[in-house]
């Protein structure tokens, strides 16, 4: 087999075989093929695109394409998936949850680049927490506790991860198949049986349009099909950001908040049910999402969720008191209110460009070096729908920097529009 | 001036302006781009195609990325450019005619790669010419005697080099607005103000097709035009050989023999007809191309073109003696004669097949670092349309290795059809 042949069949539009699309990824993995060979079949693929078949083979070739971790010990674990969002602290909510119903979670996530956040940084912002913990705790901590929550520590799909940078620098990361490919690629190699995603579309999410959310959801449910991993995505709105708080402390709070019960915000609610009921299905609990639904906000009434997390925490490392208090957190030197500059109905808050200043404040990096500042970010006290008066605060900004909250405030990123006309969070 | 906004740009198959053309092939001369890089936009090229004006900048960004050389001490410098083929030595015979004319012939040339030859390798097989002369000698003995025919020793169009040498790796040298840039940025380096090329097509050129051929020459002509440079192409059959004689050494004899006005093959006329009688059109020596073909033919036959081909080789350093007699040149230690198996009429004299074969008995290279042999090759009696009996000697097999020999005897390069129906060379 020859690179070059396989590089003229994609760029002629035809068909590329499970052998070849294995021999491509081995070779490049291994340096045989080079970067300037991966660049122009990427190129190829981005314009001439791929079928299902050829994209389940560059996922599955992808995905053992280094270490694959075996989890069979646990039972069947179902995986959840975020395509990332502005203020997304559901993983944080939501496995504790499907955790108290004696389904095995035992999920490595990843850490934030650019606008969106990563679950791990949020997690390191309670004191003590071990993302780090060796594979062999991982999974005796799921056999004791139901549930674990650690870092990518292994040398988990390293073709995805080589293909993925060369992407970024070639103009290629837009393509849905590709996109598709690397996060089931991840989800396989990380072990997962059955896998659920939140496909997360609008102006904070990498789709940008509910036709990419779904061509990029019909592509990995038949990934995972033709894969033998049952895959469900839900396609949930991210004009705004998710809950009410935005920076990571501040996100483990507003978790640690819905966890114990103390309040629930709408958006939250409905996507924690609709995963949540889906991973009850996958894991035969349940025999409706309808019944799904009311078992997932049922524990968190009765506080089995809750005492999960706890759970977690505590037998990662973690300091139980922050949960018990979060007041003990640390805060933003600075809390900056921002007010209404009129009357009216608050049309929409931005969570491409709030995820940006947040990024700005410190609580995101660009580059993969860089490190974060836990304590900045945002929290409201509105969402899109809500009615204001002039002069009322709308929410905070948490900085660490006066000048960058004075520069936040200057941004727009708060649309308010007079007269009636609610514009209520929508479900999908 | 961002890279990946241009990839992205041809990528989603938009025109790319003058200012991003010239940026990536400055950038990518200087390295600030990486290969793989302009691998993506240049696959992004091949599958989305360029408009005339883009390629014509491609063509000019390229051709100004290194050396140019000024010729405008000469006047007005009309090169001839061959896009290749089996047993093509019709610059040795045509430049030497043009000079014949007071036409300043002034012509940098390059060496044969794969199964088509080069002019240079062709020159070189005359003892003591010398390819490698320096500008100012170059351009003196145009000065003198009308004509230099020289190698390239300047650092000529870097960028093209470098792309064309990418483009060989990533399967993406097939394509015809890629393939127009690189022939014209390097006769725009070399100094033409007026082009003629002769665009080979079929089994033994780079364009199979008649298709292919009339685009990659209607590029060319329109490159020609928005650049300034004047250019005339001429599509020929390239199907079988060009004359009898394949070879190095073999192509010099028959190249003198024509000039001396021995014999003329009908295809060779027919091409120093028609790019010739071009070339005087284009240095307003003649009013039709009719009137050229006659003149071209007419400096044959006065020995004004024979005359010219001698002062050439004289100022170059080559010895005299072998071109007043060819007898003097080296020979091949076997000579062993091709027969037909059966009476009937030559279908062809596959072109492709015979230049792998004489590149396989040494006369030509595989990698640019191999040398060749000069006396090897083929020198053909017959060729397609002519009748032969069963036995006759169709041509000589010249080899230094009589197993390889052997071997070419093996191989099937010659149609014999029963019947008659005389396959006479078409003129296009």
């Amino acid at each position: 087999m020859n690179i070059q042949d396989i590089i003229a069949k994609k760029r002629d539009k035809q068909e590329l075989s499970k052998e070849e699309i294995t021999y491509f990824i081995n070779s490049y993995t291994k340096g045989e093929v080079t970067d300037y060979q991966a660049a122009a079949l990427i190129m190829a693929i981005y314009i001439n695109g791929m079928t299902d078949e050829e994209t389940t083979e560059l996922t599955l070739a992808m995905a053992y394409s280094g270490d694959v971790l075996d989890l069979s010990s646990l039972g069947e674990v179902i995986d959840k998936h975020s395509t990332g969002g502005v203020g997304d602290k559901i993983t944080l909510i939501l496995m504790p949850i499907i955790a108290s119903f004696g389904i095995p979670v035992a999920k490595m996530s990843g850490r934030g680049l650019g606008f969106t956040g990563g679950t791990i940084d949020k997690l390191e912002s309670i004191p003590g927490y071990n993302t780090g913990i060796t594979i062999d705790r991982f999974i005796s901590n799921v056999k004791q506790n139901g549930i674990s929550l650690m870092g990518q520590t292994l040398n988990l799909a390293p073709a995805d991860k080589k293909i993925y940078a060369l992407r970024d620098t070639i103009a290629c990361t837009e393509s849905i198949p590709l996109i598709a490919s690397s996060i089931m690629s991840k989800k396989i190699a990380a072990g997962a049986n059955k896998i659920v995603i939140d496909v997360t579309c609008g102006s904070g999410a990498f789709m940008k349009t509910r036709k990419e959310a779904e061509e990029l959801s019909r592509i990995m449910t038949s990934i995972g099909k033709l894969a033998n991993r049952e895959t469900i995505c839900i396609i949930t709105p991210m004009d705004e950001p998710v809950g009410y708080a935005v920076g990571n402390i501040l996100e483990v709070k507003e978790a640690i908040d819905i966890l114990k019960n103390k309040y629930m915000p709408e958006d939250v609610k409905d996507i924690i049910q609709e995963l949540g009921a889906n991973m009850l299905m996958l894991a035969n609990k349940v025999s409706s999402i309808e019944e799904g639904k009311e078992l997932i906000i049922e524990n968190i009434r009765n506080g089995k969720a809750y005492k999960k997390f706890v759970d977690l925490v505590r037998s990662q490392g973690g300091d139980i008191s922050y949960i018990e208090d979060t007041d003990k957190f640390e805060k933003a030197k600075y809390i900056v209110p921002i007010t209404a500059e009129k009357d009216g109905t608050i049309t929409k808050l931005d969570a491409l460009t709030i995820g940006k200043l947040s990024c700005y404040l410190g609580a995101g990096r660009q580059k993969k070096e860089d490190s974060i500042n836990p304590r900045v970010g945002f929290v409201f006290k509105k969402k899109a729908g809500d009615e204001v008066r002039s002069g009322e605060v709308l929410g905070y900004i948490h900085a660490d920097d006066e000048a960058k909250a004075q520069e936040v405030l200057k941004q727009e990123f708060v649309g308010i529009k007079n007269g009636k006309e609610p514009l209520k969070w929508k479900k999908n």
